[in-house]
């Protein structure tokens, strides 16, 4: 058996160990069942209470009012990039969709098939290394919704201050984010994210929705994807993913065990600084791809060497000493360290002296 | 920990013990990689030797030509039911559905919102307790698909025979009995199943689709949803659902273990003989809920007892002595027994013996 690496993946990412081990032991029964998770009904009471556990500890972490219901649904962000504008794009209206590179170009393409979507900001020109300034964007008359990514895994920026649209809902793609930091949920018509980088493994997708907002969407469309189907019936209309949902449950339990959203904000902040100051502090030697610390995320910290063979020698090095998955996206190429909450500040540590290393010895 | 039950649920279903402990052992750690299947990126060397086993192995257990391609989806059959219409029922076309009871009806009515579809044939009128006669039966003009369920879950019905309709596409929602008989693949234009029943567990969908076909679907629909774009990147155009596709991949290689499709056949036949025999030699204490043998599911054996407190009273003593989830479905009521390729035929031997004991004391 391989020794266990440090695991930078930028996702599907790094579960805790106690998650881990508590999932391999219901893969083969759950105890008070005798059976394995995978094999049981979803309309069994013992996926019920797994299923409203879940549920409930999310609400508590993330303190979701009651006004919005939590919804586990299947086919990740690019599901919802297709689901949000087919709701909510009635003809005659308009999606706006703030661009910060990648996923939210995607999820403004998907709108456009389904009714008129538009860029109400891009930082293309700027090769997305900072957000868009909003400060000067007007809304277009018959705009139903405001899209934005909350954190962009690819250039590793993130919306330190996440904006808002007065009473135009606001759909947040929170994938690479959720749950790594207090969020007032009230502000948003729907918030999304596949589970597979701080809330679980892949095969989940969490959807948390204003309950009035869901109630004007569309019901003219196939019913598989309408929120409010998924909703009424609990998020059991269809089988739901039954496993993936059970270990979303496990992770939010360990969440809460690590003292909740706001602690692990810290412990987060903490990860990202010390890898900001090695790259800060290397007289150049590392730099970084998003200039402004305003603009810099705490879950995906991206940066180059002085060429992309030091890249290279770089990720090579560190797989060899158990620091794994630090390649950067291939759209970008460089290094990106994906320190999601699972990521032990020991792991950024190590990273961060193996960088102090590196840079004496190239 | 409570002693492991002859698990009869109707899905999702059991799974073979050999594959639970792998799966189990996994969730720990890949024994190659030094981290959890949960963990790892789905574009790593690892998963794309997982996805490729997977898929190959499923060609090799059900003969599948190179014509069609075999996809990993989310959504379930559900999903199913509106993305069969979304790419194929462009205006001015027609999907023609045979009605043999709910998951079939539901598929019609999605199909409806999004274009014209229209019952081919149904037998409602006889409570779906027999399959319809297709003698008589003639596609509209302008019909673009067939859709027929092979097995159905509730009624307990199965075409021992699948019909063919000529050169017009054939789409078969195979969830219930995948992999359980052999069935010549090259037929169809697209074969689909949810995972949960004989494939895996809940979370991932089959569909295997004849390439010529899926190039002439629509291509002004969102990316997610066409067949083609998954087909073009391999089932990973979005984060696949990793962990539920492993564990087809195990379940295909356990199936391939017992001798393939063809020798889990007559197991399957041998179990739903006893049953049969068990019902038809009762002296009318058990009704069958299908009469004719030539519609009488493998998969799923239903049947009455003569009153609704005996179906009550079975049930409860079943499961007191280990024979789980054998309670109808709450559309029809009565016993059904889920009989599953991983379900052992002593499982049924004891659900026999059983049946005669109880009528001997009731």
């Amino acid at each position: 058996m391989a020794q266990r690496p440090v695991n930078f993946s930028p996702g599907p990412s790094i579960l805790a160990q106690p998650v881990l081990e508590e999932a391999s032991r219901a893969v083969v029964a759950l105890e008070d069942v005798g059976l394995s998770i995978l094999e049981i009904s979803h309309r069994s009471p013992a996926f019920d209470k797994i299923l409203n556990t879940a549920r409930d500890t999310i609400r508590r972490l993330m303190g979701v009012p009651d006004t919005h219901d939590i919804l586990f649904l299947q086919g990740g962000a690019r599901g919802q990039f297709a689901q949000v504008p087919l709701n909510f794009l009635a003809p005659g209206t308009k999606g706006a969709y703030v661009d910060t590179g990648a996923w939210s170009s995607y999820a403004l393409d998907e709108a456009d098939v389904l009714g008129e979507a538009y860029a109400l900001a891009s930082s293309k020109e700027a090769g997305y290394g900072a957000l868009p300034d909003l400060s000067s964007a007007a809304l277009d008359e018959g705009t139903v919704y405001v899209h934005t990514t909350s954190n962009n895994t690819i250039y590793g920026t993130q919306w330190r201050t996440l904006p808002g649209f007065g009473d135009v809902p606001h759909v947040c793609d929170m994938s690479s984010d959720i749950m790594s930091r207090p969020v007032d949920v009230s502000k948003f018509g729907l918030i999304y994210a596949g589970a597979q980088k701080n809330a679980g493994p892949a095969g989940v997708t969490l959807a948390i929705i204003d309950k009035a907002w869901m109630s004007r969407g569309r019901d003219d469309i196939p019913s598989i994807w309408q929120y409010r189907v998924q909703a009424n019936k609990g998020s059991t209309y269809n089988t739901p993913p039954v496993f993936a949902i059970y270990v979303v449950g496990l992770v939010a339990k360990w969440l809460e065990a690590q003292g909740g959203v706001a602690a692990i904000a810290e412990v987060n902040e903490k990860k990202a600084q010390l890898l900001y100051d090695a790259i800060d502090t290397s007289g150049g030697f590392y730099q970084a791809t998003v200039a402004e610390d305003a603009h810099r995320s705490r879950m995906n910290v991206t940066w180059r060497l002085p060429s992309a063979d030091l890249d290279k020698a770089f990720v090579a090095r560190a797989a060899e000493i158990g620091l794994a998955s630090l390649k950067g996206h291939r759209k970008v190429g460089g290094i990106r360290a994906s320190i999601y909450n699972a990521l032990p500040l020991e792991g950024v540590e190590r990273l961060a002296a193996f960088m102090k290393k590196f840079r004496a010895t190239h």
